[in-house]
């Protein structure tokens, strides 16, 4: 009986026992009248088709996605690998479940982008901008440091709205710099660590971290109305200027860049323009490596739907 | 010497003195290099031409806009009017200028629509919907009952808002009751009541009244977003429920119906479906009534801005 | 044995007997080589699988969407319900099947509603565009009585022409009061009477009074021409002066708003924009009345494919 | 005196006497207060700047565009050329005006392209088809011979509608050749031969026969609903078989290609696909050969607003 | 056993040995647990389920779309046809496949079609653009007498890219003389000759010559730029005008007509104009030729992703 | 006499005498009858109006733009000034008219620049990429350092292109360090040296180095074709890799992102999209860099038309 492997690793004939997602649970009949669990289990290196057969028990469709102990066999059937499960129960406290083995994260140290980060807005001149930045940090720590940036399209696995963040802080540090002439720096800076905190009310999560759907309010209102309201509200606590208050919300509202982007207003000053700019070149470089990753050098990708065409990996 | 002599009334040969709007002020040097003041003077009811000769005083086109006590005569110029001036001096307390026959008003008695706006408040079943819009009311009372409800394409005119909001209550009243199978009458008028009161802080409005630009929130921000934002204050200090708040915001960011038409969120429930509908309905009946006045039967208008097509009044 | 049992409410173990529209029909061989027919039985309530085991009757797939007498028993198979049927045969005279109960109807009363929009049409002041309007009633009454509005999208069902008409004259009498100055109430109502005339001939409909498909001139002329065409030729015939006939077409063919959306001309007159907006709410209206009857309060449905997005049905 | 010389030809100090058109006619007064005429005259080949100084006469601004019987001089004035006139009144029978030297014509013998129509006419096999454009073109053959094709853009000329369809004519016959698989030939010819002749009702000539503007329903109903309309009449009075008349009237409809370009329906058949292209060939080349004709090779035209763009006379 | 049926001609019991195309190769098991292989034969005329039941050979996906020798017996499934293989090998020389018989081609004489084409190169009046299409030609024959226009769309077939460049020369010769004021003929048919000599390297072929995907280099810069430059080239070796060479450059690269159909630069003079017209003729034409072919007279097809819309077969 | 006063230090008064740009040239004829020259003369600080009065010299339209020796005397009329010229020829040799006084150049210097973009291509790690960009610097380096970037809408300036494309080469680097699993660096650099050289062709220039008009290859080839196809050249020449040759064209053609906005394809690799961003991101900071230079804190420009809308300058 071996523990915990890795199903990317898993070959026909090894006896395991471990934690995995099990997912796609449905209850079938065989042909020959006797019940059975069709089901799928996953962790963060892939996912294998599972069945329980002649199984009666308590699990239906409603426990898909929860992190189960399971112990069965790894078989084969037409050409590809198959779990029979022999036992299996909703993991417990002391079962010793890492999600981290269990979905997938952002190929970044949670720690060293946090430190980095407060480097980053202990860096902004104007001390306005800055403590609204802090306290909004400090607000939202936790959720900031896990979850998602989208459902699918890019950054959609753990800490990676972190990881988008500090993307684009660092950009935005860079050029604000070659641009000075024109870009405030703190406003900028400020604008590229706010932008998507309304993402927070806008996704629906799963207990292990990953968005399932999205919430009422992030459909009806959208994240950029509910980062930039508030961000008001704070702004308004700490007595900021109206001024500042005003450039922040416009900053949050306008980052989709255009209306039929998602974009609440667009972007009518330099650094709200070139915030716009920083997120889609950040977001498209993140859907390129997720699907270069999976090409062979001097091959296409299928369409992609997040780009409305193909991309190429050359050699 | 005639007092006060509307400007659609004016013959040559008049002598006239009386309050008018003078704009469009503009220093200029005649052929025998003596210095004039080419403007003119308008009221609720045109405007005309104007000049003073030999004129070296204070008045600058900084001064256009302003309400002036003006004296002078009535002459002919090119087959058209021309007002001759002979004294002029900004109006002061005491010169009796009526503002509303300076500038256009709505067709409306102005005490009767609010008493009418009232009713049909009053007349809201959910009691936090119409406690909020009461509240609403009383906070913007001055405000409501005078501006405009936009710059230029539609009532662009003293107390348009109030005209507007009004039409749109009635037609809500009645849809509300033709399609009750789908529409919550209370949150129908409580989103037609409240839609356009960010508009107060859009627009940069003249002493007089008038729109004469928008301004920096107005632009950066949209009067849809700083409504919804202030009917979610109002919301939270009155404690209304959280699933109310988010449908009177989503009314707000979306009565624009498309994000190509500046909605912040598209209509996704059948009351701001339908209110998008009835703001749309009421600017085309406008922006239809205003340039079919102006028009012979059986004639069509330029092409309209607000509509990119030509107007048909049919006989 | 009980009798034309609803679908909706059958259960398992019932010996039912009954009208049903025998759909999908597809003849099958079982893994034992015995063949089978696959079908679904439908009524007014809803569907179900359905089987006749052992068949080698003269059914085919060329009979699906008839009525048929049905004798049958209610199963169970993996956890839907399936119907056995045992004995066949298409309906005939004298089994008593009334359609009412097999397909949907409009939820009005029919009778009730020709009676209003007689009352409307009586009520048009102007005696030329009253006088086509009944002449039109009365020369397709049997069709205007029973015809959906569509073949999917919205008012697909057995009279829903009479009942969008009717709510589009209620809303077009309420409207032509409310903007009097620029409405003439007797073209309004004449336009949203006469606007959808041409349907008939647009669609193909099946013996039950279903839209099967659009037929070839409801594709290559479409049903604004057409109608208007025929509206064209009863003017001539009374002798309707010409701007008005005039006018009474471009109701019809703008009543789609923008050419994207069909229309043959844009809206020009005051009517013909207010016709085009009313057209569209009532559809609009439509489209979320049955999509939210499916729906759970505080979820939202797929993509709507009429509407190129979610809806939400609120608590 | 010099008797009827083209404008092309005009030279200063040259003393005339001619038929021209009196166009833009505005009376001014002069800096010394005497009244004066400002207008143009133009011929076929150009038009140039005209005064009647010290005049009191009776002609108007409502006397623009039509023929005079003119005397004067050629001058010349800031380095363009002015005429002088001294006498002026409208043209009567017996100053024996010609039109043709008047306004611009199409390049063509009106004569031999009315035959060239009649053999192309003649040669439709099928004999519905053929009896129905020969009925259509002696009902209209005074306003066939002579009307432009258009206002502006393109064959805005007398005869511009016969050239215009003598060209499609010619390459329909060519293309029902090289198609033949998939063109029925007698349908694309009666369809190129009828496809404009609502232009006839769509716009409002003057006394010159050039388009002076549209007409109330060119422009409520367009040309392609009455030509369609005139087109089904026709066919009903001679019997033709439904499908044919269907098919007629589906190529008059959907001949402009798309909606967003003006057509009432998509085309959906060969032969009205083909049509369509084969008018946007033939207007597309008359555009070019206007515009490429007052171009140095080498150069490029400004932005043409019938292409959107400017075009390349080559060397 | 008989030899080489065309698949059209198949019937239940026929003993069949012959070449086809064997497509779609999957490895399967049975329920009873022994494997076989799943796949479709075809050959111009059609395409065929197959089964090899207890197959253990070498053939695996990676074979799908060779020539096989097959042999093996006509049966019946379900009410199609399936042909069980008894016995399978690649086909070798000395097999005697025809390529004419496994896949479809241009329906003309490919060597008639090459001395049309060369007569109307040789009837090119101007003697650098003649001598670079001869050029052009004789370097690019094999392929282009055999090469299909397209992967999908219209003219998929051998000899795909000879058939539309032969059609579009003869309208191109035929346009020339009848627009002669504004087209340069000996321009417009070496554009009509050139314009598709990129497609070469933009399509992937299979050993039987159909496409069976794009290259790398045709998607990432596309066969308008390679043809440009490759005309470039050649123009440069033999010393072509530079007007010369930049017009035939632009003709290619322009020749779909607008950048949101793929063209690099839009067309600016008559000749590229014209040209982007005959193309898209031709395409459209061969469109409809493929769609009509497969309908009965009076129906339509379903919406062709070609052209966005269903087309219809008249009677 | 003053010498060489730069126009925006002129005061009325002033006897100066200089080399400026005389622009706009005109002959007039006066009141009463001499002749007289206005023109507006010109250098990089601005421009004013001039005259020149009883003048009937030898320059003409035609010798506007030319720099020439200037003589005369400041003056103000209406409130503006006016420089009334007493002598003026074409500057010669001799006169010391230094261009860089005359028109605008980029804010950078010039020789720094350089060596910085030396610098910069010599740390390109793949030697292929590095010596073609070397090869084209030094092919093109006198129109390299002084070209401006546009006709107008940004960079639109002496030293234009040098300043655009270093301030690319700096993100590029920047960014290239940032995205470094998904770029190559040495493919951004080199795409982001050469994607503008086929500007050089693309703009007719005036002896003074600014852009009078596009040339006709411009126009009709566009500088993304003429750009990728000389870097196709060079790399035959120096024998560079297949792929590398395609990958350079490919980011060439597509770096102005989508087809609309003029790319000949679109981006498909992470290099070529990450390119058109960063050309987007450097020509909207320069149109926000010359808008707000002209804008007071707190106000908005005018609709911009690089834009399509104004632009806020904040406080």
């Amino acid at each position: 009986m071996e523990q915990n492997i890795r199903i990317a690793d898993m070959v026909p004939g090894q006896q395991i026992q471990g934690c995995y997602i099990l997912k796609d649970i449905r209850r079938k009949t065989s042909s020959n009248g006797s019940p059975f669990l069709s089901a799928r289990i996953r962790d963060a290196t892939g996912e294998v088709d599972s069945k329980i057969w002649n199984y009666s028990g308590p699990l239906t469709a409603e426990d898909s996605g929860r992190v189960m102990l399971i112990r069965g066999e790894v078989t084969e059937f037409n050409g590809s690998l198959q779990f029979i499960i022999q036992r299996v129960r909703p993991a417990q406290e002391g079962d010793r479940c890492d999600i981290a083995d269990l979905v997938p994260s952002a190929p970044i140290g949670t720690a060293s982008a946090l430190i980095e980060v407060r480097e980053i807005l202990a860096s902004i001149e104007d001390g306005e901008y800055r403590s609204l930045c802090q306290a909004m940090l400090e607000r939202h720590l936790d959720s900031f440091l896990t979850i998602p940036a989208a459902k699918s399209v890019h950054h959609a696995f753990r800490s990676g709205l972190l990881m988008h963040t500090l993307n684009m802080l660092r950009s935005a540090d860079f050029l604000a710099g070659l641009y000075r002439e024109v870009i405030d720096r703190s406003l900028l800076l400020a604008g590229a660590f706010l932008h998507d905190f309304g993402k927070e009310r806008e996704m629906v999560r799963s207990e292990l971290g990953l968005v399932t759907d999205y919430s009422a309010p992030g459909l009806l209102l959208g994240h950029l109305y509910m980062g930039a309201q508030e961000v008001s509200e704070i702004a308004h606590e700490q007595g900021m200027a109206e001024e500042k208050t005003m450039l922040l919300q416009h900053l949050i509202l306008s980052h989709h860049g255009q209306p039929e982007y998602g974009a609440a207003v667009e972007p009518q000053c330099a650094e709200s323009e070139l915030l716009s700019i920083i997120d889609l070149m950040d977001s498209r470089m993140e859907i390129y490596a997720e699907a270069v990753s999976e090409l062979k050098p001097g091959s296409f990708s299928g369409k992609l739907f997040a780009l409305g065409k193909a991309v190429y990996r050359h050699r």
